[in-house]
């Protein structure tokens, strides 16, 4: 990997911590734990959820507006009446939001109502969309390819931080491969490569590598285990409503279990969870 | 492929040919080969692959101004220079241009010199750029992403065609797999299949695939033999010295063998292809 | 693959003539066809088969007698009662017999009835029977491993070559990949990189690869214009009751159109095909 | 997996327990660690790491004495010398012992010496010796195929279960894929997939999943955390002189660490790890 030269780890700089909040920080000692549907369907349902996830507690939301379908007739996503309600949400319960940039011409109005930008699996080596996001003054969330190299993603942050943004969080999202039964394979392998490799931190999102949730809480436990700095994963108030991804969502009641069940986990590596931070929400 | 309603074949729409000039059609009896080289570099550089291929010949140039590289340090292209270059060669020689469009901000200056939209692997689903090349008034070069299934190459194509572009060429270029020997596998069985279940044509793009320029000529005429409706190859006249992809490039004269060496081929399975169309040029 | 000292082509050997019989030979100028059954279900069936491809024609019979089956309770080959039909056949029609062995203890008494000993792809790298088909005085068709690469492929039959064995032919039957449109990928990539590797000839199994028999012919006839010197086909007098790949069972009538379909493809690239031989057997 | 009949859960038959010996046991509450070299090269070898592993504690010693090599002229194991090394250092060390068994003429004199017999990848599918081993009177480790799909690996197990050998345990070690930068790509959702379907123990061997030895210690811990119940890792008492497989084996130190690493991983989540049982050994 003789190209990068910002991504890659050294003795002054061993770590990269990324702000989404004067709270929440990621690639520190805290895992933090992202959740929330596939898709923004309604402000009813952002609230269900944010709502139960800030007592697991979950860290920050996500929820696209802007849907990379593979067909053309498949629901786009909400675009700005998500965003809208993103903004409504993200208010409302001081909860930092990740969503989906999937075009140059969304990144202002995204950048206006989220605290973390993602670049999609099917747009990591979007080049123009990478130099973009790359001036853009907020963290991004960058998904592996679905069959790209540990140094194809490792270079996809290095154009982005080559073009001013630091703030670069790496997510492997499982990667193609010839067995039905999972939708992808979790490569817990570069997620250990890339926490040796770079300064940047890693996180994990075990639902589109697994495909079904009944394998989410397992996989979860162990991309911790193996040293991923947080996890993003689809849970939804009525899973099989979900307008995409029905068969990997969780129930947000299993959700709460999930991220209870990885504590003592992150603790047996010498780390910590998040604590649930504003009891006076919790009240009322 | 339930979705998939524009591209399928039916009974009343078994066969699209998409014109690339009043001479030059990709989809009928007759093999279209495509030419030149990875990377625009000069005018003399283009001047003189016009030259040698329209004898062979070639019915179309390649060559990239903007390039999806893997590094952000890598040479992007030359841009809008090289826009003008591929727009004296056009005119001079009177061949087809068919080059890469990365990002929906270069869709009208590209289309104002090229004939052939290329939409390249990594872009497959980037489906705003689909979108907005769908909206474009030119033929399009869609390359199969790096390990997208059939059906979501079909999808892409579809996308395309939604937004009112009929003029869709497909193409294979090979896809990720476990074996280094190869730069890629190039799937034949994938372009068998996409002939059968769509009426778009399909080409084939062995340099890529195989990544080493001595397996090009076989693969060339074994896709032809498949029932490819022509090829897209890498040439340059002096492969070593050529800024990208140098491994794969074809000399000048390897390149003219090989398109010689296609006729029977087409012939054998009762095609034909292209003669020479211009001598007054040949003497000049 | 520095450790390949026995297969690799070299100025002093640069082709590998394996002969199945006084008439035919594999690895010179005509292209062999190898065609039959997946498994042998009666004298009756496989005299049908042969009756049939003698005449289209096909050079040599393959159908299994012990079959790998993924399940246990899945039919295993009639065996010693199915070798004892092989050899019937192979006496009546005078075509050889191609055939599956599976283990150490079955070479001798397939040998005794059988002109050629298959190593299925899950035994590519079983190498205790490469090693005892090594000492075997019969020539050998090996099959590429699901998930080979070329450089262990090529090792194989250097097991086979360094026990003894000369008469090795290499077979590409596709590999494994992510797409669920075929049932395999066809590396004709491999094909060629084999045949300017090695010294021995390569055949192409395209039923397995593909999956489906509509691909079958487009893919044979690619095969062979990328340079392979002979397919095996799958074929059944009623592919729907075949017990087993049924889906890629050819009918006896397209495996006859199928090889004549390929002569002139042969003949574009300066090769040849069988003619019948025995017009005596076509007019009894 | 309708013929999966055997291996599937069910509610009267939830667990499998497989003993290697009075004192170990897999695939109950307790994480068992077996370790040892690739190969095993010399008895001073084999007792220098059961007289570190002893302490770490490991419950079972590996090493090889029958190797599957890609080439005839490698290294091909020490054979039955190899076997006497094992026996020698089972009665001494009290440990059980974990061997490739790679031929049916293997099987006798292999179950003579070790307790457990290793089925490896590239003979998952190899049916005549899963049979043979179905009928041996041993636990059996069985690894999963380079590119098995979960319900090959299933109905493997199924072989050797249905010939009268109820003691299978599954052994995960990494797949095939594209990426260079490990060997092969762990696949943590297939153990937790085969957990939930099956009654088997499965254990991971993070060595040749990795194939680099800085990976292995996270992978291990991430493979508890995902539910396996127990590992298998290569170390050496000297790396980088290993025979074979130089670059993924561990200092024996190095491994000493890792198995003290996991122990509060294995408590996070409920399990327990063994402690050292033999202090009169330790104390000598």
């Amino acid at each position: 990997m003789k190209d990068a030269k910002l991504v890659v780890k050294s003795e002054s700089h061993r770590n990269t911590i990324v702000h989404l909040s004067d709270h929440v920080a990621i690639g520190g000692q805290k895992i933090v734990i992202i959740g929330g549907p596939c898709t923004v369907e309604s402000l009813t349902q952002m609230e269900t959820v944010a709502q139960h996830l800030q007592f697991a507690p979950v860290q920050a939301l996500r929820g696209g507006v802007y849907k990379p379908r593979t067909s053309p007739y498949a629901f786009q996503g909400m675009g700005l009446e998500g965003l809208e309600i993103l903004a409504e949400v993200r208010k409302r319960y001081e909860m930092p939001i990740v969503t989906e940039v999937m075009a140059i011409s969304q990144i202002e109005e995204i950048a206006a109502c989220a605290d973390m930008l993602q670049i999609g699996s099917r747009n990591m080596q979007n080049f123009d969309l990478l130099k973009a996001i790359g001036q853009a003054n907020k963290p991004v969330l960058l998904k592996r390819g679905l069959a790209s190299t540990i140094e194809e993603f490792v270079m996809a942050a290095e154009y982005i931080m080559s073009y001013g943004n630091p703030n670069v969080v790496l997510c492997e999202r499982g990667i193609r491969s010839f067995d039905p039964y999972t939708r992808n394979v979790l490569d817990l392998g570069a997620v250990v490569a890339l926490k040796q490799i770079t300064h940047l931190p890693v996180i994990v999102d075990p639902s589109h590598a697994a495909g079904k949730r009944e394998l989410i809480a397992d996989l979860s436990r162990g991309a911790i285990a193996c040293g991923a700095d947080g996890l993003i994963i689809e849970c939804h108030p009525e899973p099989d409503k979900s307008v995409s991804d029905a068969r990997q969502a969780l129930t947000l009641d299993d959700m709460v279990n999930l991220v209870r069940s990885v504590k003592p986990v992150a603790e047996a590596i010498g780390r910590q969870v998040y604590e649930i931070q504003r009891p006076q929400l919790a009240i009322a």
